[in-house]
Parts: C-alpha cells; sequence; structure tokens
C-alpha cells in the first residue's frame, strides 16, 4: 500500500443555500473553515450571502462568492432538479468543481438532487462503475464506514465489490486508518449466508487486496470491530436511518424517563457531563456528512438537519480528502483490480 | 373485518435443549406458564427434564416429557438439522404439533433450524407461498412488527404483499391492535421510491383491503406511528440485529460515561428506577419471541440468550394465538386476498 501523504490546500464550493437552516448555518460554517486555511467558494443567492457574510469578520480569509439564482428544494425530485433547475446553487456548484475552480462540494441540500448533479455533472472516474455514499458512523471505538447508504439500489455483485474498494480507500486517505478491517453486511457469519448478491460479493472481495474479515451481522456494525461495512444501498439507507431513529429515539425515553421523578432529575443533574459525552458519541454532526465517492471531484452530502459543527466538519473531510489525493489513491485501488472490476462494462456506461 | 373471540386451552410443546441455557432457563419458564393455565409438554432429555423437574412444585400442573435423543448445535446447518439429526428435540416438537398432540412450538435453539424444521414438519397454510418471522420491536409507543426479519431472502413483491397480510392478523389477533396500519419499509416516504421489488409491493399493498400507509422510512420503526413494517427478510434481519447492537453499544457507552466519576456515579444511583425502566423499553425480552407466520401451527422462534422472562413471554404468544384462533383468521386473510396472492403458484410449492 502506498502511504498518505497530505499536500497543498484545497477550494471548496459550499452549497450555501441548502440544508433545513440554509445560509444562516451554512455561511458561518464556511468561514470558520475558511479559519484553518481551507479556500471557500459560497454558492447560492449572492444578496443573502452577503447579508450573512456582513455578520462576520472575513479580513484576510480566501472566501468567494459564486451567483446561482435557483433552489433545489426538498421534495424536488432529483432529475428534475437536474433538468429544470440548471442554475440552482448545488448544480452550479459542482459545475464550479468540473471547471477546476474548486476541488469539492459540500451541501446540505436535497440529497437525491446533490447525488444526481455530482454524478451527471463531475461524472465518474475512469474504471468506477457505481458511485457510492460512504456513511460514517460512530461506534464504541473508530467510526465504521458504511457503503453505499442510498446512491443505488438494486446493486450487483460487483458494485458491492467496488464500494469495498472506494471505501478502503477513504478510511485510509480521509480517516487515517492503516490497514482497514473490511466486512460483508449480511445475515449470518459464514461464508454462504446471506442473499445471492451476497454470496457472489463474498467471492470477489475474499480474493482481492483488501483486508477482508467475512460476513458481519447487523449487531456487529457498532461494536467497533469493523472499519468498513459493504452492502446495498437500500440496506444501507436502512441501516443508517434506523440508526439515527433509535438512537434519537432511545434518547427521548432515557430523556422522559429521568424527569419522571425529582429524584432522579437531581441523578440527571450530577451525571450530566457524561450524558453530554453519550450524545457526542452518538451524533452524526461529529462526522459531518456522507462523501459521494468515485466522482471526478470530491462532493459530501450533510443531513438536512446539519448544525455548524457538522458543517465544518464536512468542510473538514472533503478538504483533507483533496489534500491527501484521495482520487489518485482511488485510481490506483480500482486499477489494481481490475481485471476483476469490469472496468470495460463501466467505461461504456459513464455518465456524459 | 371479523372481531377476534378468545377461548378454549392451549398446549405448547417446548424445545427443552435449546437456547444458550438450556434446560435450566426452559424447564422452570415452562412450569411457570403451566401455572397460568397452558398445557406444557418439555421435549428433549428426559433425565436432563427430570432433574430439572424435580427441583420446581408441578402439583397439579399440565406438563408432560416428550424424549428426544438428540439436540440440534449452534454452528449446525439447518438442511443437516432436518437430515440428520431426526430425534432432536425441535424436530420432535414439531412432529408432535403435526401430530395435532400440541397447537405450537417454542425454541430457542438455533433459528435456522427451527424455522427449516417448522416448514418441513408442519407445512405451509393453504395458499401461503412464503412463511415469514415477525420480529416485534418495543418502541416510544405501542411495539412494532417486523416482518421478515430473516425467514427468506430474495423475496418478491407478492411474498412481501402476504407478509403485510399475515403480520396485520397477527397484530390484531396476538397484540390486540384493532386496525393494524401497515408500511412498507423504503429509503424514501413517496410512492415510486426504492428497490424494484418494493416498488411492485407497494401497488399490490395500496389495493388491497389493509389499512396500507405507504413507505416507512429505517427513522420511522422506532417513533411508533407505524403498527407493521414490511420488508425482504435479508433487510429485516440486518435492522432486527443492528437495532439489538445499536440499543446494547448505548447502553455499554452510557454504563462507561456514568462510571467515570463518582459524581456521576452517585447521579446514576439516584436515577437508578429510571434506567431499569429504559432498559425494560429497550429490551427484547419483553417480547419473547419472533412468530413464524403461514405455518400449520404455531411457531415461535426465540433468541438464543433468552431469560426466564423471554420464554414465559413467548409461550404466552403461542397460546395466545392458538386461543384467539390466529390460523383461521390467517386463512381468511389470504382467501380475501386470493385473486392478488397468486395462489395458484404457492399450492404447487407447498412443502412436503
Amino acid at each position: 500500500m502506498p502511504s498518505i501523504e497530505s499536500s497543498g490546500t484545497a477550494r471548496i464550493a459550499v452549497d450555501a443555500m441548502g440544508g433545513d437552516y440554509g445560509p444562516r448555518i451554512m455561511v458561518p460554517a464556511a468561514v470558520k473553515a475558511a479559519r484553518e486555511g481551507v479556500g471557500i467558494a459560497l454558492v447560492g443567492d449572492e444578496s443573502i450571502i452577503n447579508d450573512e457574510l456582513a455578520k462576520l469578520d472575513v479580513t484576510g480569509l480566501d472566501v468567494t462568492v459564486i451567483p446561482a439564482s435557483q433552489i433545489v428544494e426538498m421534495n424536488d425530485k432529483p432529475a428534475d432538479a437536474l433538468r429544470r433547475k440548471k442554475d440552482s446553487s448545488i448544480q452550479v456548484a459542482c459545475r464550479y468543481v468540473k471547471s477546476g475552480e474548486a476541488d469539492g462540494v459540500v451541501s446540505a441540500g436535497n440529497s437525491g438532487a446533490t447525488v444526481a448533479c455530482g454524478m451527471f455533472v463531475l461524472g465518474r472516474i475512469k474504471g468506477v462503475m457505481r458511485p457510492a455514499l460512504a456513511g460514517i458512523m460512530p461506534t464504541e471505538k473508530d467510526p465504521v464506514v458504511l457503503i453505499d447508504v442510498g446512491a443505488n439500489v438494486d446493486s450487483k455483485p460487483l458494485h458491492l465489490f467496488q464500494f469495498g474498494l472506494m471505501a478502503d480507500v477513504f478510511a485510509r486517505c480521509v480517516l487515517g486508518m492503516k490497514r482497514p478491517g473490511v466486512g460483508l453486511l449480511s445475515i449470518g457469519e459464514e461464508e454462504g449466508k446471506g442473499n445471492a448478491m451476497v454470496r457472489e460479493a463474498y467471492d470477489l472481495l475474499r480474493d482481492s487486496q483488501l483486508r477482508f474479515i467475512g460476513n458481519v451481522e447487523g449487531r456487529d456494525i457498532f461494536t467497533g470491530d469493523v472499519d468498513v461495512v459493504v452492502c446495498d444501498g437500500f440496506v444501507g439507507n436502512v441501516a443508517l436511518k434506523l440508526s439515527e431513529g433509535l438512537a434519537q429515539s432511545m434518547g427521548r425515553i432515557l430523556k422522559e424517563e429521568l424527569k419522571s421523578s425529582w429524584l432522579s432529575k437531581l441523578g440527571t443533574l450530577l451525571s450530566l457531563r457524561a450524558f453530554k459525552r453519550f450524545k457526542k458519541v452518538v451524533d452524526y454532526a461529529e462526522y459531518g456528512g456522507a462523501p459521494l465517492l468515485g466522482l471526478k471531484g470530491i462532493v459530501v452530502v450533510c443531513h438536512g438537519k446539519s448544525n455548524e459543527l457538522a458543517i465544518i466538519n464536512a468542510i473538514r473531510m472533503a478538504s483533507t480528502s483533496v489534500r491527501n489525493k484521495m482520487h489518485e489513491h482511488l485510481a490506483e485501488g480500482l486499477a489494481a483490480h481490475k481485471g476483476r472490476t469490469g472496468t470495460t462494462e463501466s467505461t461504456s456506461q459513464t455518465a456524459a
């Protein structure tokens, strides 16, 4: 494995209009990232962005504003957003990367539209059959990368294999893992368990240069004993949203119970620091967003409800991906498994 | 909808040898259920079972012992368990139901083998294409039934539709729900979201007599706003095990954090009652086991780690299913949708 060396600076186009809170959160988050040395292009309604910037001290920072007149709404269909909103902030941001003026995009807007714009504007790295969303989730130890969390449904075994290759590169380049353990999400640990797709993907992963640790089950995701978990985008999306929903429900139940008597209220006060750390561990904001891997450019898709910290962390992740040359390593990783990953099919399917 | 009337008594065959704790837990749990009026047949090694019974007061209880000389181990393959262990406790228990001497089986042994024995020994109700495991999970409000949690992989849209029909009947007959809201697990709420299988199943469910509430996402499972969630067994198994794993991980993290200072330790002591209730809400033992729906006889599959309470609750569930005539209602439910559920295919596939 080549070692990961960090160099240069990154310039990130931030979709200032996306997310539940829009420019109010996106602009200050981007400015804070700029203070850490990241070049920032804020894309969206110029006057709104400038109003937000006026509240902040941006002296000496590399922050520019790129105008875009349209906004993709949360309920817009991705295909409509692509065709009918060519001047939307997310599409303009992607074109800004395509033209080489920025290295990556961060958006908390409509996820489907962000994925679609990334795929069709930026296009895929040569050899990549299906770009995939990598969800990064907290565990009891290091974070785990779940891939794909919803960019694709009805995947084929070769797609799953490539998801594993791409997430391995991401985990090494961006999360700093030395040699990630890659597991295949299934419904039993033994080889041969799972559905038809998973059984075929197992063979491909086993015979690769990855550190493949075999099948893992739903209960293994959060123990921290596996670094990368490979699955179809349907399963991954269900798993991601279920985890988020369950963590929130458990938090709410605990809160209700702890409020139910004055004794437990007092107890909670005394344990407040512990609860804050507990919340941090189960908080998606810690990791910021899900990188869409396999495109000619970095795209990080953030949760609509992202707060400032989540956006800053997403911009940091995009910047690290650029500085650590994730794309070169991705291309190398795919080339090393060329015979196996069906590059012929993929080339003929490359998005325009 | 016909109203559910309870009548008569039930006789349940308990696989005394199954589960991580075997007869030590299974026998006392079964005896406690017998005290509530359930007829019990304990199946397994006679001398071990009798040793356990000798420790308990069984005067006047309807408890018999049915000998079985073999035990299915946790790592036995289901097909091997079927063919090579014809005198195993789980297979003998299923035959005991087949012969009409008992109405249902409860086992905490090898789940795959239990499902296989149930399917091949008992056979399917006429019209059922694929029996399915219904996982019952705690939520912030009433429990939710997730179906299928692993009896099938590579399901077809018609199978998913039947899972919904069967779980609706179970929720009404056994959980006492009046008119359960049935959701389809997908990766977006709008019609047309999801993979090919889910999109076709959507149409079947929408046009049925069920109270279909449309697509639900992973994050909706635990809010308590949906009563039945329909999915393929691969997705459902991942979801079930992930929920269990995440709840345990969160519990461990919280415990660690609360132990980290004397202040929070004191706080925890004061909040102890609240934590106990929290644990109860996220505890699978509350619901006991997963019924395998669609067979000619009741089969409840329990977690290997089941404690006494979980087994008692599983026996109660089996008994309620019998007394509330779940099977008659299942057959009625399927007949009401006959044109749609492809009964021709199913009849030709009925297991021997």
